[in-house]
């Protein structure tokens, strides 16, 4: 599959080189096409792996990763243009605010009765935004045998079926086993998928360990 | 050991038939020595079960229950008066706000930068204030045993390292292990476990089944 990895923060190489290793053919986006940090990902594969701008990287995609900060990523899809329309946008994204402090907290305005799932998808309606993967650390995102036998619960919010259908498929292939894959339902519930990350902050100060995650025991 | 619960709601009463059950002296503190719901409560033990104001109740105790709707908690505790002073609060309330729809959101002055924990906990300074147990639905807080063998996962918060010992050797009564009571520190971290309420109601909503908690896998 072509996809897009808007992003080239230690998430957005994550789970480009995840990809590839994958067999996917990858393009990183970000502001211009000579950014340092994607020309290093580029070179670190010998094959399937490209990089250039927002705009560039969505004309090639069938999905785009949002692996952008997320008080960026609004601005980040509108560089893209309209190359994004009608694209699955797989949104890993959190509205942190590191404004006020640590732990950060989130945007309010991105928050509690918003998210930036849905702002995403009220922004660029023809976009198919499913939120997805944003409550864990990355490497657990792309690996998630690597704790607990890969049983912990991954959340997926979003409005259209066949979108989430093909993130299944791929969340599948990094190797999360479907029974642990939650659908909430549409993009609204993205309010609560974002609002782990005050929970997930604290668990990581207070345990000094980012590899873990949730689990929905019943 | 002599213990109030404040609130005579579904989760009053869980908490407070429990620990009647596990032989403590419980008082139900409402608005009103006269409320039916605590009169109720009563009626339902032949030994261990009282009923009075809240200050009434708190002068009782040695340890309170507070299980008051969240845009109440203040309130409730104002009318109990000096009594409170020096006493433990195990604080099981969420700042829920209905007023936006459903499911509920949060209520902004009391979360993302600020918690009802620590809200209550700098208006009554002499109160010892424990944040835990409102992660999950009631009938889970007092019977872990429930589902998972017990093995999921209770958030700890507050200042007072003394008053959270003794939260802590409550809970184990209630079944909980220790090693599942994951300690995050001090009030502050209220943000996080509140937080959980927007994830909860969302799993709550797409599983229909609130007899779930969420575990720490690493």
């Amino acid at each position: 599959m072509k996809i897009a990895v808007f992003g080239t923060g230690m998430v957005g190489d994550t789970i480009g080189s995840r990809l590839v290793e994958l067999g996917h053919q990858v393009m990183m986006g970000s502001r211009t096409a000579t950014n340092e940090k994607a020309k290093a990902f580029v070179a670190k594969h010998s094959t399937g792996a490209s990089a250039g701008t927002f705009a560039e990287a969505a004309a090639f995609a069938e999905l785009i990763f949002n692996c952008t900060k997320g008080d960026g990523s609004i601005e980040a899809l509108t560089l893209a243009g309209s190359a994004i329309n009608g694209k699955v946008l797989l949104d890993v994204s959190n509205p942190l605010d590191f404004s006020k402090g640590a732990p950060p907290s989130l945007i309010p305005s991105l928050s509690n009765t918003n998210s930036l799932g849905e702002e995403i998808q009220k922004t660029f309606p023809k976009l198919k935004v499913v939120k997805t993967l944003n409550t864990m650390w990355c490497g657990l995102m792309v690996n998630p045998a690597m704790i607990g036998g890969g049983n912990h619960t991954n959340f997926i919010s979003g409005n259209d079926a066949e979108a989430k259908a093909t993130v299944k498929r791929l969340l599948n292939e990094f190797g999360w086993k479907s029974e642990n894959l939650l659908d909430l339902g549409d993009i609204t519930n993205a309010r609560g998928t974002e609002a782990v990350l005050p929970i997930w902050l604290r668990v990581w100060g207070a345990t000094q360990n980012g590899a873990f995650n949730f689990k929905i025991v019943s």
